[in-house]
């Protein structure tokens, strides 16, 4: 090793010891007859001090040192007569006796720093040196532990892990896929997977019981924000399970990574229906961090000549404690944000609770002080508490105020990054309905089981089904989804039929799984959780890019290498395709 | 869970207990009054048993049951009077009062026994139920385990895995990538990484110091046996290290790995110099289990007249003990043997020191008993042993002697699948000249540093120079390579250039790494195993097939899934490709 110790170990204790250290020069300071270099390198931050009265020729050299140099040095430990007990090695500096260049660097075109001053852009297309600053390769030493500590409590359970093939088939059902043409058989496609959901469920009637696998997955999506076309999952599938078994079991997952990693106890997880939690929250994945809960006020409202209450399907409001004091000016900030295109309400009216008794509302006019009693009664509100209503078609209403509720716990300092609470959401409906196709769409995928009691609607009302479903939320974000499946091939040839496949599309799509389900296939289920984004919450971040090594851009491409990139007519005549230029 | 216990845990101790299973049907027997059924799950096989006198009824309903069907039961455990010790639970059985069909099964097209019926082409295109075969489950698990001990281990040892991309840059070098059409960016192209080699460099440019990764590789080539278009690396780069560092660290690997998974203690690696390897063994992944080493015989067998000796730039022979008896029969086979296009010998000589110490050749019309002795002595012969020797081309008289004397090995059972004799090969050639296309090829690839001490002959001389590169051998197959890289980017051109490569081209293909090379890289280097094959040997086998989950057959195709297939025209267009019809 070109070192005999790294720059984030050496202590007090070490004073005396000759060492060899090797890393980047972070910067450098004259300071009269000394120049102190600080050295980094992935374990820390170690001083150098050179002593221009002791040894004039290297602190000149010294001097030399540019910043991202990389040098190797010897030197003995010196105890520091200035301490800094803000670092692990802070006691502590190096009196460099020589060193060697190992290799030089231009200026970076930006700073190596927590607070750096470049730019998104530049900071990816150099994204070998953003991976130095001291936020990313703490998030990639979380993700690395991340993956350590999901694998230990999986094994332990007796999971294997089990990989399954990149180079798979393309299904036009789900999201998009990226395909791979095949030079072996021409005119003929791979495609890379969604998830392994299908080789999952076949390793369930291979008999494997427990399997699991942290793999990438991909899309050909837009991308949205915070969306990658390849992404990675923690997969799993069990056998011979109830949905309360995969629960207990992907729960002890939650809490062992709570406990490891950031040394939090978490207890059980409260279980909440679908239907529930939009009630309560407007929202499938409800931040329970704090309550706010939706008050549906329908039959204290209408009826008193308030038209747009009137006619709304819904009127539902949030009691906001504590702030009947907003100035107009927050009001106005309120409805502003209610009325942005991505929350969606038309206008938000407001009641506040005064604290002498009295009430100060947008539609008083309407109202009278009885009324409002009535409404803050409902509402479990006092003096001094802010109510925030919101009216119209019932979803929209319930997605609107739900980003209302987010914003004021945002505002109000409720979402603590270090306050964790985990829920399991169930119950949600098996189908939804599409207009545009008139056609069922599976809510999960095709091969959730719906709730046993559920499956004589199959006949008779689909859209009423609820599935044999659960996601994990954490702090209002999915971090994972699952069901249990389907096992049986005569329901799951009832499926395809309710989601409008043909015999020949399902047979040509799916029938390989068909096909297993008729020799043994035991009763199985599983979970997915996107693993960028379980890494994002455990760092408190929103941002699955800054848990990503080599994340791409919004349009998909990798700034850094410059892919995707033309390949060579070569190329393409052994794959036996053209490109069409639009 | 639809079960109490599994079927491999219940032993003479569990006695008495109530108890569920849940399994399959492994195979049933009716003995008049009694019917026995071996249940089995991935963890072992219990017997079941039904009273025809007990319980008529439900020995009945059991007597329906067909092999394969997923069954859950109720009972009692209990000792059998006919106790088998072979199996874990040989000892109990359970006396069954009540059970439940969770799944039919067709009859499987092939019997679920360590030795079926199934042809290999059926095994495949039912790969669900021939994974449920022990020998299948055994070698998953091994592989499950393997990934688990790698991990320990290069966690310990403060390596982080990281994940790269998958989606990355086409680059002509190397072997045929696979490529993925880019439909936000039209006309363009991602490709599967045949290896995460230039991001692997990065992440050291990056300072992380030590990396690994357990990840996929992509290589569109035409399909050799035990070739498959996708396979597993353990992928991994150290910075600030010499040759030695990597090679210390990553014996401590395979040593753990046989520490762990077989429970075998081995001593320090030998190192072997290409050369040396090629000199002694004919081979550059030699199989050191046995001896029976190259001798170089020009001295002693030229000038005699024999003319294919005369003419020869290499006569070589290997000292085979204990073999003069060997029949006309014998030699004969061995003479098919090496004359095999594979092998590619134009013939054998045969020296047999008899037992009385006389010698029988076939070539003593030539040679004098003098003569002959000295040939003994020289390969270390003695009376009964039997001397093979080749002749011709120096380099392929060397492979056709490496096969004879593997073949040798394999006859006289020398090459034993529980002894493991691993090595490190050292000091490979850096380039390799191909007449056909009159440039240098990189032997391992472009970014492999020569040695040091070699640098100079970059302008004179380069097919002298040695890479500082390595290869793990075991038992004779290539487990693992890898090289310290060239970290200063004027070498990093210098190397292009000897290639061929057009300054152009190397800054189209690999600019990004050539310019993070001007930003502070640290001296590095890495090694990548095949993982797959690492399985195989561990496994005792030859075949990385069996230790793949999904494997692909020779023609890059799936049979079970029935991929690669074709796509729609709406993906084709919306991916603004076309095909073109041949």
């Amino acid at each position: 090793m070109l070192r005999t110790h790294t720059c984030g170990e050496l202590k007090i204790a070490d004073a005396g010891k000759k060492v060899t250290l090797s890393g980047w020069v972070q910067r450098s300071r004259d300071l009269g007859g000394m120049t102190f270099i600080d050295l980094r390198d992935r374990y820390g931050i170690t001083q150098l001090v050179f002593n221009m009265e002791v040894n004039p020729t290297l602190c000149q050299e010294a001097r030399q040192l540019g910043r991202e140099y990389v040098v190797s040095i010897e030197g003995h430990v010196t105890e520091r007569s200035n301490k800094n007990l803000k670092m692990p090695t802070g006691e502590i500096e190096i009196t460099v006796e020589k060193f060697t260049v190992l290799n030089v660097s231009k200026t970076p075109p930006f700073t190596i720093e927590d607070n750096t001053d470049g730019g998104d852009e530049l900071r990816m297309k150099y994204r070998y040196l953003d991976l130095r600053r001291n936020i990313n390769k703490t998030n990639l030493e979380l993700r690395h532990k991340m993956s350590v500590e999901t694998r230990n409590y999986l094994s332990d359970q007796q999971f294997l892990e089990v990989e399954t093939p990149y180079l798979i088939k393309s299904t036009p059902e789900g999201a998009r896929d990226f395909v791979v043409p095949s030079r072996m058989n021409p005119g003929q496609f791979y495609a890379l997977p969604q998830s392994p959901q299908t080789f999952k469920q076949l390793l369930m009637v291979a008999g494997y019981d427990r399997y699991f696998q942290i793999v990438r997955c991909f899309r050909d999506e837009d991308l949205r924000a915070d969306r990658q076309p390849e992404f990675t999952q923690i997969d799993c599938e069990m056998s011979f399970v109830t949905r309360d078994d995969i629960l207990d079991t992907f729960e002890g997952l939650a809490k062992h990574l709570f406990k490891k990693i950031k040394n939090i106890d978490i207890h059980d997880f409260p279980r909440m229906s679908y239907d529930e939690a939009m009630t309560r929250y407007g929202s499938d994945k409800p931040d329970i961090r704090f309550g706010m809960e939706f008050v549906e006020l329908n039959a204290l409202v209408k009826g008193k000549d308030f038209k747009v209450f009137d006619d709304a399907e819904l009127v539902v409001g949030i009691c906001v404690k504590d702030c009947a004091t907003y100035t107009r000016k927050q009001l106005d900030e309120l409805t502003d944000f209610v009325r942005k295109p991505q929350v969606g309400a038309n206008g938000m009216v407001y009641v506040k609770y005064n604290e002498d008794g009295s009430f100060t509302s947008s539609v008083s006019k309407f109202y009278t002080d009885h009324d409002f009693v009535a409404i803050a009664h409902a509402m479990g509100a006092h003096e001094n508490d802010l109510m925030l209503l919101l009216a119209g078609n019932a979803e929209k209403t319930r997605k609107a105020l739900c980003e209302l509720r987010l914003e004021m716990g945002n505002r109000l300092g409720l979402r603590l990054n270090d306050d964790y609470k985990p829920l399991w959401v169930i119950d949600f409906p098996l189908l939804e309905w599409d207009e545009d196709s008139q056609r069922f769409y599976a809510k999960h995928h095709p091969f959730t089981a719906p709730k046993p009691e559920d499956i004589p609607l199959l006949d008779t009302n689909p859209i009423a089904i609820k599935a044999n479903a659960y996601d994990l939320v954490i702090n209002g974000v999915e971090i994972g989804g699952g069901s249990i499946r389907i096992h049986n091939k005569e329901l799951q040839k009832k499926m395809f039929e309710i989601l409008g496949f043909t015999d020949e599309d399902a047979q040509n799509q799916f029938g390989f799984l068909m096909n297993a389900f008729e020799y043994g296939a035991p009763p199985h289920g599983g979970i997915a959780f996107g693993f960028d984004r379980f890494c994002a919450v455990f760092g408190g971040s929103d941002s699955i890019r800054d848990y990503i090594a080599f994340p791409k851009n919004n349009s998909g491409r990798d700034v850094m290498i410059d892919s995707p990139s033309e390949i060579s007519q070569q190329q393409l005549g052994e794959l036996a395709i053209r490109v069409v230029s639009s």
